[in-house]
Formats: structure tokens, sequence, C-alpha cells
């Protein structure tokens, strides 16, 4: 296992590339959203501005904000997610609410304080191809070599996890709704 | 999509169970212990006192807890992972320090203003046989109607997996060092 270690060392010094990552969390499980808020998370624990914007109404329900508001004007939050009516099959509103949300990503991408953002269920509204793929994977590569980009949600497009730099399924191994157990609060919502 | 809607949400009307979840977070992939993390965001934000014992040096580093010292005392964190020595196969060193990390959590298990406890990396000191695993289910099963309980490290054993409500295996599907990329501050520490 000293071993193991000294071969393990050698590998991380090897690298040597700095640069902003694109992360993408994917596949049906749990955790998507979630991991990417603890990111937020240690991200701020360094000291680094955040953005977020949500492609739809998502995970990130009043706990987060409510924890998230402790931290005041160290993270922007572009709760878009409003916007969207998947359920309702209005297209033409949700591909206006995708493209706000788009724009908002454009402008946080633009403004060098922020280091980190949070693009939570993009992958949906490309999925529905709400979204070009093609213009919003070039706008991701295109981004600053400080800033990373978390991208969530089902279903990622085979462009987008070619674009990135590290991708994670998400796969649901048990769940406790076939048990006939509620979403628990503080924990679902 | 309408009539989905309304399967889903007569779905959910009929979980009636509230009770306070066993959620594990296994898998080779990146994410167990930042999911953690950020359920436990979620869970302060909700009002919860949480608690947090490491069972291994872990991925919670000096950022998270640069965060998380910002909701002072609605945390308990123990980090015993100080004591693991996972490279130099002092078993009997390991032993006691998970042994200790198993104390740790009895105590928070026994607090009854503690709602949420993550035990991170718990599932390698299993894997290694440091605790005894018919102990810490049988602890685990026996928590409280109102405590949940998150466990993350990789190899889960299939008696945590058969005695959890939410099991979800984070799955590599690409990652940056092999790409030469280096651990990135704020992202990986």
């Amino acid at each position: 296992m000293a071993n193991r270690k000294a071969v393990q060392d050698a590998r991380v010094a090897g690298k040597t590339i700095e640069k902003g990552l694109l992360i993408v969390h994917t596949g049906k499980g749990k955790g998507k959203s979630t991991a990417a808020f603890g990111l937020m998370l240690r991200a701020i624990g360094r000291g680094f501005r955040c953005g977020v914007v949500q492609f739809g109404k998502g995970a990130w329900q009043s706990g987060e904000r409510s924890a998230i508001e402790r931290f005041g004007d160290q993270i922007q939050w572009h709760t878009l997610g409003e916007g969207f009516t998947w359920e309702t099959q209005d297209r033409a509103r949700d591909v206006e609410a995708a493209k706000r949300a788009w724009a908002a990503t454009l402008r946080l991408m633009a403004d060098p304080a922020i280091r980190l953002i949070v693009l939570d269920e993009l992958n949906i509204a490309l999925r529905y191809d709400h979204l070009d793929i093609g213009e919003v994977v070039a706008a991701l590569q295109a981004r600053r070599g400080d800033l990373h980009i978390v991208v969530t949600g089902r279903n990622a497009k085979p462009e987008m996890i070619e674009a990135a730099d590290l991708v994670t399924e998400m796969t649901p191994i048990k769940h406790h709704f076939a048990a006939g157990v509620k979403a628990q609060e503080g924990i679902e919502f």
C-alpha cells in the first residue's frame, strides 16, 4: 500500500495543467444537484464568488436558499426556473425561459469575479432542444481559464460529455419511495 | 405529460410514512461526500442541527470547513480522520481510530437535537473490517424516527445496502486527471 501511495503521488505530481473545469453530473439517481451545491459550498469556503442558474424547477429549494442567504453577495442566484412549464407542454414558453436562463449564464460567464457557475438542469433544456447544443457547448468551452462550470441534469448529450473534463453518473440503486416512504423535509426539500 | 404529472402526484400522495432515512452514497465516482455535504446544507437551511464524523482523511477539507464555520454551533464536526493511516498499514491504529469515530457517532445519535448525521467514509472502515458490520448496521437501524443518516464511501457492504432506504452509486464516466489536468483549488480541495 506504501508503494501504491508512492505511485499515486507521482501520478498526481505529473498533473500540471491548471484550468477551469467543465463538470457534468448526470444519470437517473439522486445527488446531481446536491453534489453541485456541495461543490459550490467548497468554492465559497475558498473565497470564490459563485453563480447559479436554474434551467428548471429543479432540486434546489427553500432549504438551500435559506442556507445560501448566509453567504450574502458571494453568490448570485438566478431562479429562472419559474418560467419553465414542463408539465403543460407550452413549448414556446419553455424555450423563452431557457433563452433567458442562457442569457443570464452568459452574463455570469462574462463577470471576471465569478469563479464557479452551476447550471442546474441545463441538460434537460438541451435534451428538449430548447437551446442549441452546438452554441451552448462552444460557449462553455470558451470559458475563462479560471472559471469552473458544473452542469447537472439527466440525459447529458454526447456533445456535452465530450466537452466535459469530469463526468459522473448518479445511478439509483435503491429508493425509499418504493417502500411507501414519503419525501422528507430537510432531505428532499 | 399532464397525465404523467397527475400519475406522479397521486404516487407521491400515496407515500405516507415519515421516517429518518438511511442514505448511502457509494461507487467509484466523484460526488459521494460532496452530495452528503450538499444534503447537510439543505438540512441546515431547514434549521436542523447536524453532525459529521469522518472515518478517513476523506474529501472534506479546508474549503468545506471554512464554509461550515459560518453556521456556528448548528454543526458538530468530528474530524477523527487524523487518526487513520491507510497508507502505513498500521492496522491496530486504524482500528482504534475507527472505534473512536464510531463512539463519537453513537454520542451524536443519542443527542435528540441532532437531525442529520454524515458518516463520511464509513464504508471504507467497514470494508477493512475495522468495525463490525453487524453491530454498525444494527445501531443505524435503531436510529430515532426523526434522525437522517448519510453514509459515504466506495464498496458499501451488502448489509449496508440492505439496511438503507436510499442508495446512489456515483460512477465515473470521464476524469480530467487522465488528460494531465491537476486537482483544482475550490473544486477538489
